[in-house]
């Protein structure tokens, strides 16, 4: 018998399929990172760009991805992942918050750190740059004795708002610092810019899933929500928020523009640009909420909706909470032509933000420290939420289908229709694992096999566990 | 001639009357400590009982008053103060706020560090313990490097709320830590217990005067108000706020019980008492603000009029902002039978409050540092708001008249009816001094010719002149 002869594989593939197998054999794991071009090349005595050969072709085949300043690293190859959750339709009428008990029941248990934390969309401890803030407040309270001795400005400390504005160039802005309000977080920048536009009565229009937070605000202002159909990878469709704004005098939309809460994905420029001409002709405000723009996993810092805005009818609202520090409550709004109003409740409602927090993020941008930290979070959560994706894909059952964040920290879940999200919180939370269903994110209580999972915290044996037993509750 | 013999003086008498003379000569001003008990008895060579019998005879004359911990001090005599303001009846009817553009302008102008600061109720920085806090900021820091990087309890960190559950008894309550919320600043929780029981359209009652953002709540929430008739020294006149119940459907009242802004009172026991017994028996929620209860001049801490709810109906309000550290933006309420509420708008309207001041906060109370400080505070205010009585009586064109405050800050001043103190406000703006116009403090935009002047920065010379040039700009 004459022996076939392999075809002589080019070197950069022998190299790649080397480094595949390496995957296939759980040598390499997803979320490792794989050697370094420089080490490659050492290693197999190879030149630089034989290497990137292999670091493409392997990129192509779905089994790496690069990472902005940090490498390249293995990921879960797109055939074994489930797939995404599906377009559904919503009703498209305006309707008082339905879901206001199971809310109030839900959030309440949000961030129980007794509970596996599954739930609340922040980071793990320890990916905050904790040190570097701890350092930069050493050096204000040698400085600056006497930071918190008076009531700030109303809009917030100067120095912060100079950096907001200076760095707003990277999403397609440029704003001047005279033209932010620094709120208590970012819920206070969406109830302030939802104050400012709309009153009681009114109908808002957002995504729907959104935001559980939104709705609750919505809901205290003694306002309804109309729920546009929401594509999970494109956003809002267009012509059903035409028509709702035609037919039910919607008063202003919300939107999460970047790495959306809960679904995760980015919209593209041409869709931001459409959406603010449409509401520009409709003469209707878009309250933007950008809070998760500086992590997206890809590096690349998508533009806000705002960068679009010539007639400044968009309320851009974002936050540090949840890339640097939930603790300090920072965050801030661009309200447009609504920046008169937007200050005179900020004054009414908390006076003015706390100033050592805005102290030191401001000296924190300004160092450059906080864009150097960025890279390496992004990272850290893109790998996570890889990990968390893999594990969901195992221990959930047969069915279930989960969102492909562009960034941010959390995982859209559908599970198969037979299972009620609300009895799985439930019954997760008495295991002590604290998730969030679907239901809570629709205003008409949709979603009812759906659940949210925050990867923010790092990959652990326990969330591991965790993951487990919900499958098992799951049956 | 036959020289008339003096009769032969006690000799605790000399020793008064020779302290009496230098009063009035002016070497010792209002505001100074006179020598204490051991230095005047050294230097006169008398008892200590002597030197008590002369301070009490001058007490009683109204030249010195004692302050607590601290000694006595040179104090205005009566008959020299000008008249406090008159008590004036008001319309009795529910009203929407009607000063709104007014209040704008003025609050845009406050705290403004470019002014002169007659206008902003806080103290000058330099009375506030800021090197102590700063060294409790670098202990937490080091203990708990990650104290940020968390979202906190909606309510408020455990450490604080149990503080403030522990003093609660120096007014008169008992509180459980778990009775508590933390919010950003008094002013955060005067719009949660606001939110908590009524809604838009409703009549809330209050007393006329009362502070300007309170009424800008108000009308920032759609409801409106009823000013009851107020005595500038005993509070509203509960015949008339019964009426207002019955007559107008009044669903919440709001009352600030111990030092007022801006009228200086401490309401009485008994009327605390009857106050809530009259809201109790028509199921009105009263709102309280005890913002100054700390820092009343003669150092004995009132009650609130939460101590007599037997029935839960009374949201007590409070805050670190007046007495500590304005930027950290620490206030808390207790909101009684509406903790649920309260709780729920917290969460929506900024998540939880900002952990680095709470934990700084705890901390200072716990050492007993905070009750320490209180009482060197006191004297300062009590000393400042003296000097500063003295010098609007000096400056301020004859037919003013002064008020009495019993703590706080701020002297509400009742100029001759001729001046239009809105006009004053503008005019002493372009002098660079800032000062508060009477009518905002006022739904129906009465005290047109009243203004609020803030004594919280130590006295000096720019004061002096400041108060000088508002003598000139009344003519």
């Amino acid at each position: 018998m004459r022996e076939m002869r392999q075809p002589k594989l080019p070197l950069y593939l022998k190299v790649a399929r080397q480094i595949e197998g390496q995957i296939r054999k759980g040598a390499l794991r997803v979320g490792d990172k794989v050697p370094s071009i420089r080490g490659l090349k050492r290693q197999q005595g190879v030149s630089v760009s034989t290497v990137l050969q292999a670091y493409f072709w392997l990129e192509n085949q779905g089994w790496i991805e690069p990472r902005p300043q940090s490498g390249f690293y293995v990921r879960l190859p797109f055939a074994e992942l489930v797939p995404e959750p599906d377009f559904q339709a919503s009703r498209n009428v305006p309707t008082e918050i339905g879901v206001g008990d199971v809310l109030n029941e839900v959030v309440s248990t949000i961030g129980d750190q007794s509970k596996v934390p599954l739930s609340s969309a922040s980071a793990g401890p320890t990916l905050y740059p904790n040190r570097k803030l701890n350092r930069i407040i050493h050096k204000i309270t040698r400085e600056d004795p006497a930071h918190s001795s008076r009531y700030d400005f109303t809009i917030g400390l100067t120095a912060l708002r100079r950096q907001i504005a200076r760095r707003s160039t990277v999403h397609g802005c440029n704003f001047s610092p005279n033209e932010l309000v620094i709120t208590c977080g970012g819920i206070e920048a969406l109830n302030l810019g939802l104050r400012a536009v709309a009153r009681p009565g009114d109908v808002i229009a957002m995504e729907s899933p959104t935001y559980f937070a939104i709705l609750q605000i919505i809901e205290s202002l003694g306002m309804k929500a109309i729920e546009i159909p929401t594509h999970p990878r494109n956003g809002m469709d267009l012509d059903a928020l035409r028509s709702a704004i035609r037919k039910h005098r919607v008063r202003a939309c919300i939107s999460i523009t970047n790495c959306h809460n809960p679904l995760g994905f980015i919209l593209d420029d041409t869709y931001k640009k459409n959406l603010v001409a449409l509401l520009t002709k409709h003469d209707v405000p878009l309250i933007e909420d950008d809070i998760y723009g500086d992590i997206t996993f890809d590096g690349i810092r998508p533009k806000t909706a705002k960068a679009f805005d010539t007639e400044n009818i968009v309320l851009l609202c974002s936050s540090f909470s949840k890339v640097l520090a939930p603790g300090f409550r920072v965050g801030w709004i661009h309200p447009g032509r609504y920046l008169d109003t937007v200050t005179r409740l900020k004054f009414i409602n908390t006076i003015a933000s706390p100033s050592l927090p805005q102290l030191t993020i401001a000296e924190f941008i300004q160092s450059g420290g906080y864009d150097r930290y960025l890279r390496g979070l992004r990272t850290s959560l893109a790998n996570q939420v890889q990990v968390y994706s893999q594990a969901v894909a195992r221990y959930l059952p047969e069915g279930t289908k989960i969102s492909r964040p562009a960034g941010g920290y959390v995982l859209w879940v559908e599970l198969p229709e037979t299972i009620d999200a609300l009895k799985l919180y439930r019954a997760a939370l008495t295991q002590n694992i604290s998730i969030v269903p679907g239901l809570i994110f629709s205003a008409s209580g949709r979603f009812r096999n759906h659940i949210r999972i925050s990867c923010g915290h790092p990959w652990s044996d326990s969330i591991e566990r965790a993951l487990a037993t919900l499958g098992k509750l799951c049956q």
